[in-house]
């Protein structure tokens, strides 16, 4: 009933050594790491030197070697290496979400063709075992939209910047923690929550997008204002990877969002993870854990070994059940934009104001905008705009046209 | 590799009359409702009265029925049901707490004889997948404790006691919104709390214990003093279905807890469930849904059907894990206790007192008791004193004896 794991370890770094600690010190599991196999040679590390070895081929060339888990930096490498595992009929558990988001369909299809499981729940929301209850659970096609906290560094960060916290002494705790990616940019732009929403947007809604096609903005510019905007009206900023059924279409996209009291994300602080389904019949369903960190990641890279001894798959069900589903970025969405000057502002078309402020110091307006038009501007890489999703749900389609003319004071841009 | 699903439906209140409409009216899973059987002939339903049947055997002797859904108050009738069901080789879907918590162990026994599934997410935490998570995901025996608050009416009552509002009135509101049990027992005594805690003790760590074995108490003596209490420090009082790990055993049971702000279960008011795990490496887990209703149950009936599909079945790995585990109530735990008589209190051995405030309208106490001691008390018939469960580890073993002797001031007990 139950298969005998033998498996070869690639990348030692904080998940991997965490892994190794789960499952050797305690006896949870009957599964054997048979070999390591780690990039430098040099590096100190708390395990004797024998028990590494300096060349993945000594892992993948290994016949009595059943389970490749893979937990390295590199994406592109370990592309190749997942790749060649697979071929050669071996089980992957990985946790490169990066890797995964960006070569989705390729790695499915060669783990059907060669009868092995790819496995990967520790690649998103840490110990949240969100891809299997979306695979088990909610296998039919009743999901309407998620909402997740995934990047556990700039939940930290948001958090502290609540409490006053600058943005840069923020991002330093969260590195001497362990929890932000070795490039800062990856965690801070959205790009690592956009590629664990290509994974989640595969398994809630049976969709497979490429990163590209999906708009990231991450949370360096908000601004102080933005700070305060969000206090004097009782939100909290949250980065949330979001994804939702709307007409015919998944919208999915990834941005800082103001969030009322009552949301159940409001309360997910520092480095946890959360993630808020809604189905049709279901209400909300919050899950909640840490989301980034050695043991959390480990745990679930464990559970996912866990599941190989019972041969356990993901179906993909949902990827058959909506063939005709499209992923989209046509709908209208009410966001605040804020920017010293409002020339920035008003380069961005807007169908409703709500609110307008203008002053010497500070500009902001708030109102409808339709996003296909929105993510035409490279926020990211804009330093004096600040962009944050208004609390109001997404709609299809609002009654109103474009707003021309609404700079009403001079700007103060020269 | 997905089978035709014919079903039967016995009960059509609250929950199966919520599947009927979550099943027929939208077009989610391929499985259709064939007959369904309703006790009472004369009650007026929504549906025309050619669909109903009155017979039992109607479905339970129909050889195109390959599932019985079964959503009856009555619990002994449902076990007669299922039994049959189950022998006659059909997969039966079941959300009756009280059915299963008394009489597991046979029906696991006859599932498997026979080859067929038996199913009953709906039964625990009503939309909260937590059976599936401890059965797949969980599947090792890394689990260490489980909170559970999995009584809607409770802990809507509960949080309206907090705003003020007096227990008759947050009751009688309950059971207006529809969620409360038929006997208001069942609920406010923690009965309901102690079913849902049976099963979850197999599944989380894969014990049997028998309903009597676990201490419950309610919520119904809890004193307008004791939620000042709560105010003064902070907590609020939440009815926490509770399992741990303490040295080789695990204990469980139902009461009352004061929990700190800081706590995952703080934010989960009215009439949503929560399920908080530990694990050794996961840290903590939440897990947050809608508990009681129409639409949320049938929900989770909905995914066991869905599963069926998949001949999905629990396997119960934890019990074959877990042999020498055994279940106790071994432990100490420290304690709020009030009542307007100060002889109560000191009927109660305490083998240490926190603090002590004697007064002639109201006494408290507070300090650690020996477990198996203090259930020997039945709290749940004393009108007159209110116990809480302090947030504090429970503990193995103390350093210290029973203290002797602690009215210090006359009592007003005559």
């Amino acid at each position: 009933m139950s298969k005998e794991l033998s498996i070869g370890l690639i990348g030692f770094g904080c998940v991997g050594s965490g892994l190794y600690e789960v499952l050797n010190k305690s006896e949870l599991i009957e599964a054997k790491i048979s070999k390591i196999v780690v990039k430098d040679r040099y590096k100190r590390r708390e395990l004797e030197q024998n028990k590494f070895s300096f060349n993945v081929n000594d892992i993948l060339e290994d016949d009595s070697i059943n389970v490749v888990v893979e937990l390295i930096d590199d994406s592109e490498k370990a592309f190749e290496i997942v790749k060649k595992a697979l071929s050669s009929g071996k089980d992957v558990v990985s946790a490169n979400k990066k890797m995964i988001a960006e070569h989705l369909e390729e790695l499915l299809n060669l783990a059907e063709s060669n009868d092995v499981s790819f496995l990967y729940e520790g690649a998103v929301a840490g110990s949240i075992p969100i891809i299997r209850n979306l695979e088990e659970y909610y296998n039919n096609d009743s999901l309407t939209s998620l909402e997740g906290i995934v990047n556990g560094t700039t939940n930290y960060i948001l958090t502290k910047s609540n409490d006053g916290v600058g943005y840069k002494e923020a991002l330093a705790q969260a590195q001497e923690l362990g929890f932000a990616e070795s490039n800062p940019s990856l965690d801070v732009d959205g790009f690592d929550s956009k590629y664990k929403l290509v994974i989640l947007l595969k398994h809630a809604f049976g969709l497979t997008v490429q990163p590209k096609e999906i708009f990231n903005l991450g949370i360096r510019h908000i601004s102080e204002q933005s700070v305060a905007y969000a206090k004097e009206k009782g939100y909290r900023i949250k980065l949330f990877s979001r994804a939702e059924k709307i007409g015919d279409t998944v919208v999915g996209f990834v941005a800082p969002h103001f969030i009322r009291e009552d949301h159940f994300a409001y309360s997910v602080n520092n480095e946890f993870n959360a993630v808020i389904l809604e189905g049709l019949f279901s209400d909300q369903q919050l899950f909640v854990g840490k989301g980034a960190g050695s043991h959390p990641t480990a745990s679930a890279v464990l559970s996912d070994v866990s599941a190989l001894k019972f041969d356990y798959k993901y179906e993909y069900r949902k990827t058959n059940i909506n063939r005709t589903t499209q992923f989209s970025n046509e709908f209208f969405v009410k966001i605040y934009l804020e920017s010293k000057y409002i020339e920035l502002i008003n380069e961005i078309p807007f169908y409703h104001v709500d609110e307008l402020f203008q002053s010497d110091e500070v500009n902001y307006q708030t109102g409808w905008v339709k996003f296909s038009e929105l993510i035409t501007f490279d926020f990211n890489s804009r330093e004096n705009i600040s962009l944050v999703i208004l609390p109001e749900e997404l709609k299809e389609s609002i009654n109103s046209k474009k707003v021309a003319n609404r700079a009403l004071l001079e700007s103060s841009y020269d």
